[in-house]
């Protein structure tokens, strides 16, 4: 038999050392054995209902359940819909394991190793760093790269701060919550870079930054993918991983719709 | 005359009592006189020249300069775009004020207040929160709200969770960078609202639990209109406040283009 804390311990095995606060088991006993793995970026209700149809008693997540970083938060106790999704994690015969951080310190990161490979862009890969990737693509201009992406991801729109018609060559990469201002504009610099794509961040750091840089007569642009969009894969990746690790467990990957809709 | 010290004591006079970290005089000095003042969300590259080729000497801004909520990081210090940026401040005959917290501070915040009114939504106003608004609004869909918001605000596209078609009634309204599940989530469930707008937050927050209270079956709709749009018409009715105070002193206001453009 193959017990939760033997996935577990094959799942922090090749992360840096390192004590995580939200990467532990929401819900569930480590002893129990495991009869089925599903796998998504985030326990959304329906990735829940799901797992439960399908009789998966492990649930790997990279998202908490609860809207915030910390997987729990006193102050939706009391809100229902909060609540609803708590009792039937309750209910369920389910084991939770929240799978952030970790997977984040795989050496390369392995959310990034699965952004990568869906994009198939393993072959212009230059450099792994601990938060971002750098890149050497053949020139193409931002709308032609903005299109690539959203084909190979799956997303319907992307945000865009920049010339859509503007020649890309020299590309860094960043995935979820890593768009913000002290990760990109060291980067930008660097590496000296054309193009930043990233999840998502606060969008009076690095857009305005490059809305200046470009005022300024640079030329730099910067897409936004979506935080979702930009980690699924390397939870989709995550379930290749599993697969031959434990090759007598079925393992499911569930991709959330699109999160948002533009109008 | 009127100096910049005068014109800050009048700027905090209605706020409540409160020492911000954030809004100082990031460059310049206090008894200066005041000859023009510029007033912008967001001290971009395109603002700061504005200002100088129309001579006025004090520069009022929601956000500050480099690209953090801190007006200024050590990180980039070496930063080429930055040092452009800090070099043409440093050579100005310019004063920049940084007036953030004290706005937010208002009874009821005076970014809401010139958020309501750029929507003409006064009559429909409910109750002024601290960091919220809660309208009562005649039944539109929220296809129907978003394009009214987007005519109104000027903005070319929102990003929304939720059915299209959905009714809406009764609306939350966040601005900036108070998108947030911890803001949005308890007030959703205490005002029994149909639907939120909000400027910007974290993706896996507010918009993870509007996707789930929608496949729970509930009816819950989430508009973000970026934080630049949601911010800009209260700094546009700061124009009238300072220019009803000041008759004497020419004040402009200069409205960024949009950040963002979808592909």
């Amino acid at each position: 038999m193959t017990s939760i804390q033997r996935i577990i311990e094959k799942l922090i095995e090749p992360a840096r050392k390192f004590e995580s606060s939200t990467d532990v088991l929401v819900k569930g006993s480590a002893d129990v054995e495991v009869e089925g793995i599903v796998i998504a970026f985030m326990l959304t209700q329906e990735v829940l209902e799901k797992a439960i149809s399908i009789r998966a008693n492990l649930i790997i997540t990279h998202e908490g359940p609860f809207y915030s970083h910390q997987n729990w938060k006193e102050a939706y106790a009391k809100d229902p819909i909060c609540l609803a999704k708590l009792q039937l994690i309750e209910d369920a015969n389910i084991n939770i394991f929240r799978f952030h951080d970790y997977f984040h310190r795989y050496d390369p990161d392995g959310i990034m190793v699965g952004l990568i490979r869906k994009l198939e862009w393993e072959k212009y890969t230059k450099e792994y760093q601990s938060t971002a990737a750098t890149l050497a693509v053949p020139k193409k201009s931002v709308t032609e790269i903005a299109n690539y992406v959203k084909l190979k991801l799956g997303i319907p729109f992307v945000r865009v701060v920049g010339d859509p018609s503007m020649e890309c060559n020299r590309i860094g990469l960043l995935a979820g919550y890593r768009g913000g201002g002290e990760l990109v504009i060291p980067l930008f610099q660097d590496q000296n870079l054309d193009l930043v794509i990233a999840g998502e961040g606060p969008e009076w750091e690095s857009p305005e930054y490059v809305r200046d840089a470009i005022h300024q007569g640079k030329k730099k642009a910067l897409i936004l993918i979506g935080h979702a969009s930009s980690e699924e894969p390397g939870m989709e990746y995550l379930k290749a991983l599993m697969e031959a690790d434990f090759p007598h467990i079925p393992v499911y990957y569930i991709k959330g719709k699109p999160l948002f809709h533009v109008l």
